[in-house]
């Protein structure tokens, strides 16, 4: 079974989950009357949670694209570990509006709480996709270079004790952890973009 | 007439109707003013909804991938029966959200009712765009293998009855019904992904 | 230029609007709290509107696709023409609401005036991209047999008659006027599949 | 890396985030319960907005067409420049919203403010990804026309500036800025499509 349709699938997931992000926003203003401008720039939560997600849906996008490019086939259980990956994808718009709207008020540490469970399920699910395609080279291209292969590898194992690591921080300090999500995304995407450090491993 | 322009339009109505599930976990905390926390735990039947339904939509992804990968072609008729499939799928999100909403009160019968209606009409679109296309081998490819598209329509033909029954048992017990609705996409996810007794069908 | 992204970016569009509709049977019971049963039955406009526009844009899907099918390539005007003509496609989930919400009080006029004047502006879109493709074979394949071509132009050419004469129904009678815009879906779903008359010019 | 996947994922954002443009006009109607024509002539700015926003962002789509045409690959950076540049095309619901609400009352500033940011921002980042690729030929396809490469960066320059005037205007006069967006689109869909001015760069 070729990949072809699991990039369609998984594409418009992503692709949707970015685009719904935006709904949180609007619903921020939906029921101002007076006072737009004042308004608009009193929910400016809502614009870095939208820009800290969207980028963060564009990371996982640009490293899925990068597990599947290594991979010759696809098997059933592949495809339904993905389907479990992407319900982790798509549920983060739901934890994005939670950290916009509260991150100010009370509700601030269950907001980032489960913002980071998500984070976390997101990450060890895409290590577990990464892992059963790669151990043994059961779902691998012949000419996937070995190099290549461990390098990637190596640079998705942290992400699940990053994201555990500011899931935790929320308990004691939910502005901390919010910080730490976007910091997380901004380092890797200057690192990528600026520094191309990664660049080997695509 | 080839089958790549209707794979587009299925994985793209099969992913948004997967994403567009987490709007209706969305609206259960969209007038929560305090005890963010709390409200989030109670919410509980929403998370198991979403998560059901999700993986239930992945399933018939999975499946659809599966008959088309057998088709050679499709005709108008063949592509008419898929959008009536499609319009099954795509009310999903709609009965989803009756369920988790209100299998804790008055109007958990009338949910699961719908919600089971649904998945059972669901079933049999499957089949009836199954046997359209294999009958007589009308849409398959030539070198489709004959056991590959008998354990096929073996595997498939039990769907409706179990969703219909499931339909049924809503009348006595609405939540003995939404247990066998999570327990059916359980038991398919955990068949295919761990012991992987269909691969060989795909 | 191909027609291979065109064909991308329309099938998201078809996918989108009609996975949107079911929004708008999910506004029906947003603030119902008792009698869900009962009121699940009350608004079966919603699911006929849902069923219909359903139907309608997978008609549109299949007949664009037929288009398509047919060009050997795409300029920038008939790219254009393509944006106008997906711009009439998404408002339908906005018309359908209004006909399924007030077919039966006093809006019901107004609901089926504005669902006909949008549906009669995507036939016409869609006869001005066939027009502009196929007048003096402008992108056509080369390959292209004339006899499958004033086939198609003769089977598009009713549509936007048939959309106006309903839209000025609804002037007299609403309900006549919802009436044929269903009855119009199902003899073309019918025509497709049961007979199949429309088989040799796809 | 190819250009395939960034395409499918950019025609995804693009096509739901012009779907999504029917929403915000949903809305405006949504408390209505009496005199239903006389709204749905009232909220005429709504329909406006959704034209002119719908219209843009096909317009940046096919900008976007034009650019990836010249590539004959993609890196790291350039991926994640992509989704800077998406993130700005998914926030035209939102701003689109702000217009057609308010923009014939005290808010209208603030929104028409809003959307010209969002709209020279998406200029800008357009530039960016298209400098990124062409300077010194980075990503360009061997057999990329010089000339046409030179054009390309001709047509997009004014792009930027011309956004910027319509936001300071709309510090002077809102109305003016809305005229001037609807007015943009105007222009360049008419220019490509009646004179087929710029056919020669696609």
């Amino acid at each position: 079974m070729s990949t072809a349709r699991l990039e369609t699938f998984s594409d418009g997931v992503f692709a949707i989950a970015a685009t719904l992000l935006i709904l949180n926003v609007d619903t921020q203003v939906s029921d101002d009357v007076s006072g737009l401008g004042h308004r608009l720039l009193h929910i400016w939560p809502s614009y870095v949670a939208y820009a800290v997600s969207f980028v963060t849906i564009g990371i996982i996008w640009v490293n899925h694209h990068t597990v599947l490019n290594q991979l010759a086939r696809a098997d059933r259980a592949f495809l339904f570990q993905n389907v479990l990956f992407l319900m982790c994808v798509a549920f983060l718009p739901f934890v994005t509006r939670l950290v916009a709207e509260h991150i100010r008020d009370d509700g601030a540490r269950a907001a980032t709480l489960v913002y980071g469970i998500d984070m976390t399920a997101t990450a060890i699910m895409f290590q577990v996709i990464w892992f059963y395609a790669s151990v043994g080279r059961r779902l691998l291209r012949e000419d996937a270079d070995p190099r290549t292969i461990s390098g990637i590898t190596r640079s998705y194992l942290p992400g699940p004790w990053i994201y555990l690591t500011a899931t935790l921080i929320a308990i004691a300090s939910p502005k901390a952890s919010a910080i730490m999500y976007a910091a997380i995304a901004l380092f890797y995407v200057a690192e990528s973009s600026l520094f191309g450090r990664r660049e080997g491993i695509t």
